[in-house]
């Protein structure tokens, strides 16, 4: 078996890598979209697809997401950075970004013992549905190094004790930094991330939680969810901040449930709700199609 | 207009009034189906449903529900609960209830401003989905008088302040009892009973709360989802206990919403959920389905 | 009580009639979004919400529905209607449509013996979730007149027979057209409407079907889910076509259904999805969220 | 690596392969539940969960699934079957079938290039959800062996031409013979199974159709779900019959989906529910919960 080095999508057919996407978040006034669309357009950008949201007219913040075509632009990406900076973001006060296409999102994996949320994304990296690299897998535990193998990505054991928590995770800062992750999805990773941890990374780091929340925070969402005899559970998918599990929120669904479930039974549902969630974060997110504002998110 | 006196169901073609009820509980082990269906068979009753749980193979509570035709029966319902009691219920220690199709339960309805839940049911009433009588619409406001009478339920007027409301409850108290009331819907009654009326009513009251509980208890919990961010929202509806939004759940459901939404947009859209799982608690417990194990259910 | 004349929504709070929407059909190429936001721009038409869609790169067709404050506008509607067409539309070979939302549109109700439908539009209409006038309803039947005057809706009965159908018909547009009626709404009428009535109406006809079409088109839907045993009832709402059951899809949606349930009780379940996915299709038509391209929609 | 032999779940920990389950199909009278529960309470069968339905009171058909502990038996199954048949089948006319949970039953795969749907069974066997053996995978396609063997079950393939196919069968049904399959599960398996085939096998085969059938029978259904233009796309299990798409339909469901798509990306959605449903099917027919009648399945 040859050393793995990175788990990589298949050579997408229908997009050839060939799209750039631009995200803005500003204060709402007029003539943004036209500011946009104008600049794009004199620059023989094709709109593929666009999308805005307004806080509220009045006082309120805009969002904008547009993907075009990299087929007809008379400008490299970086030039055209620089020329939007200039002609566009800065009289309209915009934070914003370009992303290309054809560099796809290195996504750094942590997970624990759980196999189902990790296998289902990388399922569905080697299929093309999730567009991202997968530089490296992080685990406090060798248990699933078998099935990283399988897929060709590199795994790393980093054990958490409660003495080496600090430790721990300065190597795991060290090992994301080194793969040139631009984000980590926590695939049920058992362990609190520190503050220390959230501001060191410098990236953005996705949780999957197990239930609706913010109904059942914290551990053990399943027993407290039959404790209280709910007839739904689900799972939130959510960005992690230093609050635990109070994140901005990107994608939630549920599930039925009856009586005749036990604790151990909700566990084995939740398990289907909780990739399905867990994997529409990660695409939303890997498209750009996320757009994070104060405690809340704006999905495209 | 003829004065109104109560609103029925109309005569139900495909169940002439001819099954009954038995609801069972009592702690499991061997031999209670047995004895039961025996019982039944023996007295000629032939059974068209039947649903069982157990909360646990060891030291559980058993739970039956069998609906069966009275068309064959060799005793009438009185002489035939004396001797069930007799024969099955005192070896097994049993909770039990034998309910009579025939006689459809007698529904009251508390309500305050909004009318989507009210309009549901009493629609749902008058199309003969619910097969319950509703001799009385209690408010607290004037304001859907007109849509009670389009029904022909006579609507009575309580108003509640901070000052009278221990008068006022006695009054509600008062016309349920004379009304002859077997149970009682909250459908977005705007105010809070107390545990004395709950103790005087003596009767069941089931709720309508418009979140997914146990998230956003108590008041404005679309203002509250809102301002989390979620990317659901649902409601519930429940038997109402002392402890506010804690009781038993009934039935929940959810929809999907995006960032979007506004406050009063989930207002708007949430309205929809409501009456769906309002309609389904009542429709479950007038149809004898739910059974209250503590704080939980069985719905059948 | 007075004479019915109309069913109109209560002034409504958010919007206080002052948006515009406008939609837009034409050839996909660059520079669309950025003549129309910059037209908007230029005329003081602050963009609350815009949608567009692509049906393809090459060759495909552009969607766009763009809504806008009329707040700070420098021209009346019907003076920007003609700038649009000679600067905007002209160029760029547009279809198009500029609506006022202080202007709701004119919704015709056409039912025969079921309410479910029909009560739950005139309850929205009231409470003002659908922005619409409601100038009259047209039944074959005399059953519903009470529920109608109930909401202060003017009720036609038009009896339709195999002889008297083109007669009906023509005395059901003559009624539509004196009503300026801009929309009708089939709310399970149970009538077939003749080619040369949709050619001869002039305006959308929205219908609910009761199945998630295409399956089980035609009559008896339920009878053939029962029959073929499906685990899911659906609804359907479309445009009227000259073909039965086959005009453009607005929206679909569907219930789990077991072994359990019998013709009659399959037509008791499918009401609540009938009466909410009409609700959404007409929510969607009012509010100018639907572009028929074809046999499709695309529903912004 | 050692020879694949077969993927085995881990042994159960909740249930110690000590319950067994008995179905029953029969006509219905008076006294079943009685003498089925009696037979079984004097063996000393301690009843877990019962379920039954009845297609109607007069002249239906009578289903039954009793699971009940081995724990307490005073006969072994062989004695208890032979004794059951003469005491209870016998009077009543019951088809029957008594299973012992101890021995899962053994499921064969069969496949061609789509993992999807595979890769999602052989994950829920090895997790122990689904309690079956997989004695082997039958592919007409290299492309899974990798795969099977990861999971440790024998991959065999069969190639399959418009010249071979009667041979092809024969060959199937060798291995299907020979590996002692119980239940046959086409996991996107692309090519049309002959009556022959069917007749010779001798064991349930089930199918994942990727549509909400009956719409879209046949080839292609997200192509025509596009065309269509849809709301909803969906996905059918089915046991398979002579005729194409038409077997009794054990689980179906839909997710939503918008003018957005295109066929390629439906068939990318697609594959979420495809797996799902096609699970749900399997685990109900792999724990008897699925009894079929005519051209329908009781599904408790």
């Amino acid at each position: 078996m040859t050393e793995p080095h990175a788990l990589t999508s298949p050579p997408p057919a229908p997009h050839p890598g060939d799209t750039a996407v631009l995200t803005v978040t500003c204060p709402d006034r007029g003539g943004i979209v036209a500011a946009v669309s104008q600049f794009l357009y004199n620059h023989g950008a094709n709109i593929i697809h666009s999308d805005q949201h307004s806080s509220g007219l009045v006082g309120g913040t805009f969002f904008l997401r547009m993907e075009f075509s990299l087929a007809g632009l008379d400008l490299a990406l970086d030039p055209l950075r620089r020329a939007f900076q200039t002609v566009v973001a800065d009289p309209f006060g915009m934070e914003w970004h370009l992303s290309d296409g054809a560099r796809p999102e290195r996504m750094a994996v942590m997970v624990s013992r759980y196999d189902h949320c990790f296998l289902d994304l990388l399922w569905r990296v080697r299929r093309g549905e999730l567009r991202v690299e997968v530089p490296l897998v992080i685990s406090n535990h060798e248990d699933l190094r078998g099935d990283a193998e399988t897929f060709g990505v590199p795994f790393h054991v980093v054990p958490v004790t409660r003495e080496n928590k600090a430790e721990a995770e300065a190597e795991q800062i060290r090992l994301l930094r080194e793969a040139g992750a631009n984000f980590v999805v926590l695939a049920r990773y058992m362990q609190i991330l520190s503050g220390d941890f959230l501001r060191g990374v410098g990236v953005p780091v996705i949780n999957i939680h197990h239930s609706f929340l913010p109904a059942f925070v914290g551990a053990n969402p399943y027993r407290a969810a039959f404790e209280r005899g709910v007839k739904l559970i689900g799972a939130t998918s959510h960005y992690v901040t230093e609050e635990l599990d109070a994140g901005p929120i990107i994608a939630q669904d549920v599930i039925p449930v009856t009586h005749r479930e036990t604790p151990e039974s909700l566990v084995r549902l939740g398990r289907d709700v909780e990739r399905q969630v867990l994997a529409r974060a990660v695409k939303a997110h890997a498209e750009q199609r996320v757009l994070v504002h104060g405690n809340k998110t704006v999905v495209f």
